[in-house]
């Protein structure tokens, strides 16, 4: 009976994440699943590729939407608000995770006619988010270098279900104890098709990720599926 | 008919963590439940304490054993067993967090009459770990600085059940973007009673941390439950 109610939460998930998908492509919006640890710097990321955005010129510019998940505050979205117009919190109280029908309220409430992206940043872990599909068309898995280099042997789900993968805080390489090497190599033997970002959100090193984003941007998501 | 189902696992993991907290308290073992996020430190800290306890005097030492959660691979355990024969490592797969069957199944492999104290150390989560009582005495929430000064205003639910929080990689604060005065001022708000103990366990820097295992190993659990 246990595995029956899971399985239809499970089915239920997957019939509303379809739906959000082809909400997402008739709007012809690229949409991401941030996926990456408490404090791996997901808002960090997002702050830092929205003031980007925000001076680059009208040609060259990407129009960000943000969902944002967390147990409790606003203060993701609070900091996220002050480089865009079009973000959306979601508290999940104690939930570890968002599902398609919070984010298909989310969406609700954005205009979509006006974005080229939307990021969903998941809650702050990396195992629960990833059995949930909500409605993305890539996963992205963040790592930072002072959660250690074992992080992807450890998250195979994750490592699986990733297109692309940040390694944050590249900055603090040199005072922590993290085996580049044995990062990539791991990588490689989980996902040989995953791309590996280095970033320093917090010091606005985020060159890959903008790079990574025009060129997933360029290519209609539909056919990347 | 879920919330039913919900209930049902929740009352069976309860009834189970109770028997494990009374087969640990009538062989006089401390339990700690060990929650951090991933890369937080978690086994880094529990290794500095078995190399610090290893090289103790015999009137001094502690007698630790653990109980290590992870999805996969037993690299925590491998490290931890270099240091100390009574480690059991836990595999969930899938699982975000350990439940009280699991810890059952790990307490009969250890020779609890040998044992001082327990360490469970969690699966790396901050969120579903604290939902589930695994039949220790406290619960010991462990964050790192390098996760950022607001990761207690955003697991108010891990404050309030946490009788011991652990402040780890105070090394690397002239590194990141940290206010301890931020981080103190909402522990205090969410959990009065908590106490913090800074520590830098990847620099063998864990004295507050020992001394409050000496001091807690004094009392009786049953008198501190």
């Amino acid at each position: 009976m246990q595995v029956q109610v899971i399985d239809n939460v499970l089915k239920l998930n997957d019939e509303v994440a379809a739906m959000n998908r082809q909400t997402l492509h008739e709007a012809g919006v690229l949409t991401l699943n941030l996926i990456g640890g408490p404090g791996s710097g997901k808002t960090t990321l997002l702050e830092a590729t929205l003031r980007h955005m925000a001076l680059e010129g009208e040609r060259d510019r990407l129009r960000l939407g943000i969902c944002v998940g967390d147990l409790a505050t606003t203060r993701d979205a609070d900091r996220l608000h002050r480089w865009c117009d079009q973000v959306v919190q979601v508290n999940t109280g104690k939930g570890c995770h968002l599902d398609a029908n919070q984010v298909r309220q989310a969406i609700a409430r954005l205009d979509l006619s006006a974005l080229d992206i939307l990021v969903i940043e998941n809650v702050g872990n990396l195992i629960c988010p990833v059995g949930f599909d909500l409605g993305e068309d890539f996963k992205v898995g963040l790592f930072s270098t002072t959660e250690g280099d074992d992080k992807p042997a450890k998250h195979p789900h994750l490592l699986a279900a990733a297109h692309v993968l940040l390694l944050n805080k590249i900055d603090l390489l040199p005072y922590v104890s993290f085996n580049l090497e044995h990062f990539h190599d791991d990588v490689r033997r989980l996902n040989p098709y995953a791309v590996v970002l280095p970033v320093a959100a917090e010091q606005d090193e985020i060159g890959p990720w903008l790079k990574w984003l025009r060129v997933c941007k360029a290519t209609p998501p539909r056919h990347q599926q």
